[in-house]
C-alpha cells in the first residue's frame, strides 16, 4: 500500500480468502468430481463439522451467503402461519431487503440491547401471544433468530443462550443462530459458547464463512439429522443450490482443517484487543462493549470527519445528542502493520 | 487418472474454474475493496462485458447460478398478474424445484422441439390468451424465456430469434434468454447468433459462468438501461447479492479477457465434434441433433449398461420403445487424451 | 320476462339465492351473535353437515367462494416443496388467475378427458417421479386436486374415486375434492358418489354453496378431525375468515335442512334432462356425454350465432374443425316455463 | 330479549344486515344477471358511490371483508421491493395473521398515538429512509396504511390528513386509507373529513360494509381511473373476486341510496354519545377520548368483572398499572332500549 492510501478497516470482508484456501481451491482444480455437494470434499468437510461441533449425526448444508442461508432455513422452519422473533436490529429485520417477508413471513421484532434479545424478553413475548384471546387473528411465533456475535459485535454467553433455549423449549420455538462471524466469537477470549454448546442448543445454526476467510460460504448445522425435511429441494427453490457443490466443501474442508478457522478468528481478535487497547490509553470513547472484531467508535463530528480522511471505516450512525458512530473491524487478513499505522494516525 | 478409472463425460461443471481465473483470484487475494459489487474489478467486468455485447448502456450484474438468476431476473420482469412462457422441458419448468413458482408466478408451458420454441407457437399462444373472453381470469403471459443453447444442446438460428422478437414486441412480452451454456453456443460453427444480436433482441439474457469455467457465477446483461427499476434490491431480496461481489466480478473480467470466453467454448466444441464424428463412423446414433458441448446418444439397454461401466454419462431418459438415451458433455475442461480414450472405448 | 328479452341459461349463478336462505336470513337477522364462525347457526350448520356426511369428527368452515377455498386448502395441504396435480382443463389449472402459484405452488398438470384424470394416469406421474433421479431438482407431487362434477359436467364414479384414493395411500398424496357443483353431482341419477363417500375417500373436499342456491359461501369438509392444524389462522392469513362468519352458517344451516340442498341439486338435473331429451329428438350434437347441470353443445357457426340471438349462453371455445361449443347450464332457479321456452326455440 | 340475558355491547358486527338491505335482496333474488360484478346492480353501485365521492372517474371494485381488501389493494399497491407504513397498532401490522407478509411485503410499523401516525413521523421514516447509506438492502416504504377510523375509534382530522398526504407526495409515497368502520367516522360531529376529502386525498380507500350494516362487503375507490392496472386479476388472484357480485353490488347501492349510509354511521353514534355522556356523569374514566362509534373504558379489575357479568363487552387490554380496559361498540343495530339498560346498569 503505497503511503498516501487510505487504511481500509470499514469490514471484515474485503479481500478474497485466506491464501491456504485459495492453495487447496488449485491444488484440487482439475479432480472431477460430481456436481450438487455430493462430492468428496463436501462429504469431508461435512465430516470435520460434525466432529467440531461434536454433533456425528448432524446435516451439514454449504450456501452461497448470509442473507440466502437465512431466508432458506428460517422458511424451512416455520409453517406459513408461523413468523420469527428478532432482536429490531437482527440482520433479518434490517438489512436483508424483505427476504424473510418475500417468503411469506412476519419478522417478530422485540426490543434488543446491543444487539442482544434475552430469555425474560422473548418468554414475555411468547407468553403473551399465547395468553392473547385474539391469538389466531395474529402470526404464531415459531423461530427464534439470534446472531452470534451479533450485528454490535456483542456476544451471548453461554448462561444467556441456555435460558432461551429454555424458553425456546417450553413455547415449542426453534433456535436458529446466525453465525456469520462466528469465528470471531470462538476466538474471543471472553466467549464461553463453543461449536459443541451450539451444537446442543440450536435447532440450526450456521457458521460463516464469507466474513471469515472464505472466497463465499456459510455451513448450516442441523444438529439433529432430519430435522429439516426435503432441505436439499427446500434449498434449490430458493435458488441456493451450488451446481459446483464442491467449492464451498473444499473452502470449509480448508477451514476445519489444522484449526484454520481458530487460527483467523484469532487472529483478528488479536489486532481488535490491540485496537481497543490504543483507544482507551488516548481517550476515545466507545458507543458500547464490543469484544469482537468490531469496534464502535464515537466520535465528535468534526473528529469523525478528521479520521475519515485517513481510515476508511464503516459509518454506523449518528446518535440523538450529535455524535456519530463509526465501526471498526478487523479480519484474518488485517495486517500488524496496518494496526501500527491505525494507532499511530489514532 | 488411473488405467481402471472411470471417463467422466457426465457433465460440464465437474472441475474447479480454469487455471487463468485461479490464477487471478490468487494475484489479487490481498487487495481490499468495498463489497456487493462496487470494487473496481466488478467495475471492469462490466465494461468488458458491455463492450463485447456491443452495449454501452447496459446493466450487467454477476448472480451465482443459474436457478438464482432465472428466479430473480423473472420475478423482477413479471408483475404480480402475469407468468412466464416456456418450452416444456424449459430448465424453470423441470428442475428448478418450482423457484419461479415460489416467487408467485405460474409458468405457461408450451410443447417443444428438441427444446426449443417457435415464434408461430408463442404468437399463437400468445393470441389466445389476448382473444380469451375470461382472460382476466388466467394468467396473462409477461415474458418469454428461452435458453441458448437449449437444455438439449441445440441452438436457435438468428432468424428464429428475431422473429421471436418480432411476436414478444407484439404483444408486449419482454424476452429473456438464459445462457448458461453461451460459450458452447458462441463457439459452434453453426451458430449465427452473437452476443450483439442477445444484447440487441432480448430484454435480459445472461452469460453463463458455473459452467463455462468459472468457480461459480452468472452475468445479467440488462441492454436498456434502468429497465428494471431497484434490480440490486430484489436481488438481495432474493437472498442472491454477493457479498464479496469482486470474487464474480475477477472471474468475469478475466473470462472476457483475451477472449478467454470464446476460447473456452471453442476448446468444448472441438472435443464434443471429434466425439460425434468417432459416434457417427462407429454406427452409433443420437437421440437427435445437438450441435454444442452435449451430445445425446440412443443406446440400446444392453449398450447402456455396458457403456455407463467405463464412463460415467448422464442418465437423460428411458424412450418408449426401450431403448436409454445418456448424455455426453465436453467442457473447456475436456482433454484431448479422454477424448481419445472415449473414442477408443465407443 | 318480456317476450321479447333473451332467455338465460349461461350459468348457475344468475340469481340471489333459494328463496329459504333469504327467509331464514331475515328471520335471524336482528338476533345478536359473536363474529368469525363462533355463532350458534354455524355451529348448528356444522353439526348438520357432518350427519350429512357420517363424519362426525369432521372438521368444518365456511369460506367465501371457490378459488379462495381452492388457494387456502391447497395451500395448507401442501409444503413449500409440493406441489398439486390437477387436469389441465382444472379450475385451479385455468381460471384462477395463479392463485395457486402466487401461495408459492406449482400446479402440476396432466391431460384430461372431459374433465378427468385416471388412478392409472396419476400413479404414473407419481411413480415417475418417485423413480426420477433428479426428483430432488424438481416440485413433489403433495395433494391430487379433481372437481366433483367436473368442469365439463363429467362425474367420477365411486370406483374410479376409490381407485385414485388408493393410488393416493400408495404415493402419500392427500386426495382434494372442489365440490363447487357438488349438489348437481349428488342429484344426478347416474352418480353412484355420495357425500358419505366423499367423505370416507377424501383428505378434504368442499360442497358448493355459490353454485348452488346460495347468496355465497362454500363448505370445507375435513372429515379426519385435527389433520390441518391452525386451519382457522391459515384462513384468515388468505383474507378467507369472515366477520360475521353466521351469513354463511345460516345460509348452509338452510341448505342442510329438509332436504333442501338436494332438492336444489335434483331440480336443476330434472330441467337438464328435459332438455337433453329435446337436444337428442331434434338432432342436436353434444361435444361430450355430460350427465349433469350442464349441457355442451356442438354447433355450427352460423347454427351458434342464430341460438345467441335468443338465448344467452356460455361460450366454451371453437374447435379445431370449425365448430363452436357453447354451454347450457340449468340451476336450482331454472324455471319449467324458461325450459319450455328453450326447447321451443331449439 | 329476556330480562336475565346479557346486553351485548362487544361489536359492531352482531347482526345480520340493515333490514332495507334484506328487503331489497329480496326484491331482486329472481332477477337475472351475469356474473363476476358485470351486472347492473354492481354498476348502479358503482355510480353512487363516485356521486358520493365527488370522483366521476373513480375505479370502484366490491370485495367481501377487511383483511381480504388490505391484503389485495396493498399488495397491487407495491411493486415487489416495496413494504407499508403502518401504526403498530394497525389492523395489518397485529390482527391480520401475516396476510400482507404471505403476499411478500413487510409491514413497517410507527408508533402510533391512540391508534394514529403524523405526518411528521411518516416524514422522519422516509426520509432517514432516504438518507440510509444502506437503503438498498433495505424495504423501502412504498405505501402509508391509515385507518379512518382507527382501530382505537379516533379520527383524523382534514388538517392532518392533508399534512400526510403532503408528505406522501413528497416522498412517492401511495396513501391508503382503511374505512372499515367509515359510517361511524363521516357520522360524527367533531369529523371534518369528508368523502370526497378523501377521494381528494387517498390514491385508494375503501367505505366498509361489513361493520357498517352489510351482510359483508367493502368498497375498494380508486379516485384516478386506471392507477391499478389489471386489478381485476389480482383481485382474482388473491381469491377475493364475488362470482355473485350483484350480492355486493345490491347492497352498496342500497346503502348509498336516500342517505342510508349516513344514516346508519348517525345512529351509532348517537347511541354511543348517550353512553358517553352517561360515563362522565357516574365518574367512569375512558382509556382516552375516541368519538365515535368504540367507547374504551378503563375499569378496576374488580369493577371489570362485575360489569362483565351484566354486559358483554371487548376486552382490549391489561394496563401496566393492573386496569383492564374494556371495549363497548354501538352500531346501526344498537337500540335505545339497550343504551338505557347499560345507562342504568352502570
Amino acid at each position: 500500500m503505497a503511503e498516501n492510501e487510505k487504511l481500509m478497516f470499514a469490514s471484515d470482508y474485503m479481500e478474497g480468502a485466506h491464501p491456504e484456501i485459495l492453495r487447496r481451491l488449485a491444488e484440487t482444480n482439475m479432480c472431477k468430481s460430481v456436481g450438487y455437494g455430493f462430492d468428496e470434499y463436501t462429504a469431508s468437510a461435512k465430516e470435520k463439522i460434525r466432529r467440531a461441533c461434536g454433533a456425528p449425526e448432524a446435516d451439514v448444508f454449504f450456501l452461497a451467503g448470509g442473507t440466502q442461508t437465512n431466508a432458506t432455513v428460517i422458511d424451512a422452519l416455520l409453517r406459513s402461519w408461523q413468523g420469527v422473533i428478532a432482536a429490531e436490529t437482527g440482520h433479518i429485520a434490517v438489512h436483508e431487503a424483505g427476504a424473510i417477508e418475500f417468503g411469506g413471513h412476519k419478522v417478530l421484532t422485540l426490543p434488543s440491547r446491543n444487539g442482544k434479545l434475552t430469555a425474560g424478553e422473548i418468554e414475555a413475548f411468547a407468553r403473551s401471544w399465547q395468553q392473547d384471546e385474539n391469538r389466531d387473528h395474529t402470526v404464531m411465533p415459531g423461530v427464534v433468530y439470534l446472531s452470534q456475535p451479533t450485528e454490535y459485535g456483542t456476544l451471548y454467553s453461554l448462561e444467556e443462550l441456555r435460558a432461551i433455549r429454555g424458553v425456546c423449549s417450553g413455547f415449542g420455538l426453534a433456535l436458529y443462530v446466525d453465525g456469520a462471524r462466528l469465528a470471531y466469537a470462538l476466538a474471543c477470549p471472553e466467549n464461553d459458547v463453543t461449536l459443541r454448546d451450539l451444537a446442543e442448543l440450536c435447532d440450526v445454526f450456521y457458521i460463516g464463512g464469507t466474513k471469515c476467510g472464505a472466497l463465499f460460504g456459510e455451513a448450516v448445522v442441523i444438529p439433529r439429522h432430519g430435522l429439516i425435511p426435503h432441505f436439499f429441494t427446500v434449498i434449490k427453490q430458493h435458488g441456493a443450490l451450488l451446481a459446483k457443490g464442491r467449492i464451498a466443501g473444499i473452502q470449509f474442508e480448508t477451514l476445519f482443517t489444522d484449526g484454520l478457522y481458530s487460527e483467523i478468528g484469532h487472529s483478528a481478535i488479536v489486532a481488535a484487543d490491540r485496537i481497543r487497547e490504543a483507544l482507551t490509553e488516548k481517550g476515545y470513547r466507545q458507543a458500547f462493549r464490543s469484544p469482537t472484531n468490531q469496534i464502535f467508535l464515537l466520535l465528535e463530528k468534526e473528529q469523525a470527519a478528521a479520521l475519515s480522511g485517513k481510515v476508511e471505516m464503516g459509518f454506523w450512525e449518528n446518535t440523538e445528542d450529535g455524535h456519530t458512530v463509526m465501526r471498526i473491524a478487523t479480519s484474518w487478513a488485517t495486517s500488524a502493520e496496518d494496526v501500527d499505522r491505525l494507532i499511530e494516525i489514532l
